[in-house]
Order: structure tokens, then C-alpha cells, then sequence
């Protein structure tokens, strides 16, 4: 088996979690820039409004080396990390969502209990992913800061 | 003068527009197939979330044909007729906006008031905007039905 790099192993599952998402009837925006000067790898929007934000997680290091992954959560009603089939998946706190996938496919291993995120916010939320999406579609707009 | 057909001024009416609205700090979305069946060429949206819907009328026979355009306000807090340079203005009802375009340039050349979505439906335009623009960035959703 060939080994391969960190970005390549992210890049692989974020595909495999967005191809997921878009099961689950959910439309995906991949490696936000948020206010808070972090990137955030997927950003995925239901027909409700409801937001999920995943953050991939290509191995135990990259996983350990990420102490503030909590200020995702002012940022959706679900949180998920996202790993590859071989992540040892206790290292996963048990209150946030975790989902195993490779390039191929992806699996919703643990659902996690929604937090509604307070009108105002998602209204906000829902302003910058549109936003976002649209700059991108045009060709621009790709580095723009999500959300304060 | 070369003479252009229909879909031809359409387009870059449409371009016009878009490059306009860019430079009020609002995102488009492009021929958006409405519930209602109705196609609209533009709805943009700013960063308070308001959305203003724009169609264009290529010739005084496009114009004309279309009996049914109030049917757009129930998808924007303003509406604007975008028609090119030689097109007479007289036509335009007053109470809508106008904007002039071509190729190259686009300018509002009445503004109209602001007619207030009700929440709900906005959350609902926002939903369906940022969906129809993620979709479409990831090669898809173009043929979606965007609210009904």
C-alpha cells in the first residue's frame, strides 16, 4: 500500500464526507476561513437551515495537535470530527459526531445531539454561506473571511 | 453594427448585472428555475441578507410578452427590470427599479423602494440560496426548483 501524505488523506475524506452529506440531502462548502482565523474543512447546509460543520482529522497527530476545535461549535447544530478508516477511534470525545470514510465512501459512525445554533447566528450563518458559495461560483471569493 | 440575437443581449445584460451588483457587495445567482415555474435571471444577495431580484428584458417584444413578472416580488425586498442601452426606458413601470446594462457596464438608474420580506420566507430564500449556489459549485443543482 502506498503511503500517503497528510493532505492527500484530508483531501480523500473530505470528498468521501461530502459525498455523504449530499446523501443526507445537505450541500457542502469545503475550507472556510473563519473570523476567528481558523479554517474549518466543511461547512454542509440542510433544507431546514440546519448547518453541520466537520473537521477532518487525517491522523492522531494532526487530531492531537488541534486544542481549540470547541470554537467550531459557534458555528453549527452538529459538530463532527471526520477520520480515516484506520484512525483509532476512542481518541473521539463521545459528545461531538464522528464519521469514518475513505475516497470511496463515508459512514455517520456516532450522531451527535443538535444544539441549535440562536436565530440571529444562523441568520447570519445562513447569509455568509450563501454569500460564499455564490463568490466562489463566479470565480473569486475563496480566501473571504466566513463569519465574525 | 453586428446584430445580436436575443440570447446574446440577454447574456450580457446578465454579465452587466452581475458585475454591477459585485460592486454593491452582493452575490448572484444566474437563471434560477422559481416554484412558481417561472424562470428569474438574477437574485443576489448583500451581506444584511437582503435579496434583489433582477430580470432581463433583451427587446420591447421580451418586455412585453411578460405578463406575469409581479410574480418575482415574492422572491426579493427589491425588484429591478435590466435592459440594454437602447432599449426605452418609458416602458418600465415606475415603481420598480431599472438598471441600464451592456458588456461592459452597468449602472441603477432608478432605485425602488425596499419592500420588506416577511422572516420566514426570507430564512427560507437564504436556505435555498446558499443550497442552489453550493450545489452548482459542486457541478450540480443547476435544474433545482429554488422555493416554491
Amino acid at each position: 500500500m502506498e503511503t500517503q501524505t497528510r493532505p492527500q488523506i484530508t483531501a480523500e475524506v473530505t470528498n468521501g464526507v461530502c459525498r455523504l452529506l449530499y446523501h443526507h440531502q445537505m450541500s457542502c462548502l469545503t475550507e472556510l476561513r473563519l473570523g476567528n482565523g481558523r479554517r474549518l474543512d466543511v461547512l454542509a447546509l440542510g433544507a431546514k437551515g440546519e448547518l453541520w460543520a466537520v473537521e477532518v482529522k487525517s491522523s492522531v497527530e494532526d487530531f492531537r495537535a488541534d486544542q481549540k476545535w470547541q470554537s467550531y461549535l459557534d458555528y453549527c447544530d452538529r459538530f463532527f470530527f471526520a477520520v480515516p478508516m484506520d484512525f483509532p477511534r476512542d481518541l473521539i470525545p463521545d459528545d461531538v459526531g464522528l464519521i469514518i470514510a475513505d475516497r470511496f465512501e463515508a459512514a455517520i459512525i456516532r450522531q451527535c445531539e443538535e444544539t441549535s445554533l440562536l436565530a440571529a447566528r444562523r441568520k447570519k450563518l445562513l447569509i455568509s454561506f450563501g454569500q460564499t458559495a455564490a463568490a466562489r461560483l463566479q470565480g473569486g471569493g475563496s480566501d473571504a473571511v466566513f463569519v465574525t
